[in-house]
């Protein structure tokens, strides 16, 4: 068989998984958490199904979910979205990602990505013919540089993908950031990608700053998120977009031949959830006190820790440990002290490698304590 | 917006459905059941959820699922499909499809499809810049010509794509035409689609002639079916796609970064609940009984019923009732009548008009008589 795709292979997150698996390692690699959600999501849910509600639901999502997004992102972002037509259900955030690049992307054109990226964004621009160009958020900070942002631009620019909260390094765009994009942005036709999966995990009293909440930017934006992050239920694939109808019709154009709607009763289930707002205000904290206990159990260890903003990833560099290229030293770490994690290098399209490390401490406290105990024997 | 695919609309389905409501119209438009499903299966589903698995699944599927459905298809089709590495559950058969079109079609490429064509096919080539070619399944019996498939064969066909049984029409592919199939398309590198998601559904006997129970073209295909047509849970959107394993590393390539995986306890709930293979099995009488039923319905009345080989949809002509189109007869239909149905040129690129509207008998009987007393009236 002719590839299309040759030099695709196989996500790292599903790479590191299954080799966790295999060892028996303590699974810090791919992100979720191994912890369970409330039951009062899983009666909601089956209520819906008993209820009936099990067929084909509108192709952008049930009414009651959608509203509920919207009256999410008017309390917390001050953004008035209408939940008809700007508001779409998704079957996950990289299906939403993967759909806005299909939208918008044609052959030849030029998107531009942060590195390190997020792996599914570049496979999904070249699926459609696009072309990545690559901006840096440079070790050990990881800050985007506008200047070099603005020297990549072309004719041919047709998106630009922003992660904040970033994955995996934890860092943070401000809002000089956001002044910044929409400054280099202006009238121009470039869509604007956001990527905010961990939009309520933000630490130390950062605030999150939404593109949803920048009216200037919003106005070319897809804002993309994830209830998978933010309920514990990373498995039930289930995220929305935001954008302004004009972008939101181009989405929805490709949206309904992907994957045309997303399960029913589960979006019930978490609109029916989603009307106490404790359930999504209280993660920053729930999350520091993870990140905290974490970045203790790696005090006293041979790792240095990079700053940790936001996320629920910690990188950590191990350059006292070892001389090896982090792909191997993951391998290593996974199969011989039993702890698995993820190499930074795959994210940067040169394999560029700052010998760093990211660590998921969406963990019980019990299991981040036996891998903290692992981590500082070494 | 300069708009990356203009001549794209909204599905009929959801024009269709969404009139059905606006005017409070009996729905025998869009394609699902409106009778429950098994409190089984919600049972299943609520004690994955219950049990903590909640957790992104392997990107494949989980092997529970997958196992359960090599275990399906070695029962029905002969077929001896490696669970690890030649299924894989996808987000709906919509997204299977989208996903092997996005897989193997790149920009230039022909792709061939049976017209009348279900709707998603065209606009997902077209998303990644491919070009479909058109044969024809020519009213009143829909049947393929496969010489004229031969005269649209180019070096740039990259794909075939074929559906039976066939969506809207009803008909079927036989023996003789996989056959055909396997001999137009032998020695040559197409990638044939299969879409068999009514592969329970056929009638009066009838066999259904699964590309997966045929060697040589099995080793050329990706073979698409769905649990929501199946198991009368069609907004669940969860379905699998079968291929040898060259042709599946390919899928997978595009399926983990378009929607990664799909809902864990609901597929972990279809794996359980799909160990009773009656719950398949039964499920040709139990239609056939409904068409028989629709069909007496509409026995006295003025329209003209076409043969019905499989699916749940029976065409009809009403040239004996109006002369409108029959985008205008279905508005007409829904709004005046009180009957939603789906127009069938709307699946011809050409628009070509037979005066043929679909309706969908997966209904209560309650439903289809209410219908079929409103159907008689006019
Ligand atoms: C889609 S699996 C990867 C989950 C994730 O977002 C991560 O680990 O970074
Ligand atoms: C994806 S909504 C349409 C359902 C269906 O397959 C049909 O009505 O033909």
């Amino acid at each position: 068989i002719d590839s299309k795709l040759p030099w695709v292979g196989t996500t790292i997150f599903t790479v590191m998984s299954k080799l966790a698996a295999d060892c028996g390692a303590i699974n810090l690699s791919q992100g979720f958490p191994d912890f369970q959600a409330e039951a009062a999501l899983f009666d909601a849910t089956l209520q819906a199904m008993s209820a009936g509600r099990n067929q084909y639901p509108p192709m952008a999502g049930v009414a009651e979910l959608r509203t509920a997004i919207a009256d999410k992102v008017a309390a917390l972002y001050g953004a008035d979205c209408d939940a008809e037509d700007e508001i779409t259900v998704t079957a996950g955030a990289t299906q939403a990602i993967f759909t806005a690049i299909a939208a918008f992307v044609r052959g030849g054109d030029e998107v531009i990505v942060f590195e390190p990226v997020y792996d599914s964004y570049v496979p999904a621009i070249e699926t459609v013919g696009g072309k990545a160009v690559y901006a840096a958020l440079r070790f050990p900070d990881y800050r985007p540089d506008w200047e070099q942002v603005r020297s990549l631009l072309s004719p041919r620019t047709r998106m630009i993908i922003i992660n904040s909260p970033h994955n995996p390094t934890g860092s943070l765009f401000d809002a000089d950031d956001l002044a910044a994009l929409a400054e280099l942005t202006r009238d121009t036709n470039i869509v604007l990608l956001a990527d905010e999966v961990y939009e309520h995990i933000v630490f130390d009293g950062a605030r999150h700053e939404s593109v949803a909440a920048h009216p200037e930017l919003a106005a070319r934006s897809i804002v993309v998120s994830s209830f998978g992050k933010t309920y514990h239920i990373t498995g039930w694939k289930i995220g929305y977009v935001l954008g302004p109808r004009e972008l939101m019709r181009e989405f929805r154009k490709v949206h309904q031949f992907n994957v045309f709607t997303v399960n029913t009763p589960c979006q019930l289930g978490i609109a029916e959830y989603m009307r106490d707002a404790s359930r999504h205000l209280g993660l920053a904290a729930f999350y520091e006190g993870k990140r905290d206990f974490f970045r203790r159990q790696l005090g006293a260890s041979r790792f240095e820790l990079l700053p940790c903003r936001g996320t629920y990833f910690q990188l950590a560099r191990y350059g006292a440990i070892s001389d090896l290229p982090d792909q191997e030293f993951a391998r290593w770490l996974t199969r011989e002290v039993g702890v698995a994690v993820i190499p930074v290098s795959v994210f940067n399209h040169d394999g560029h490698d700052e010998r760093v490390v990211r660590f998921c401490f969406a963990k019980q406290e019990a299991t981040l304590a036996a891998a903290g105990e692992r981590l500082r024997a070494i």
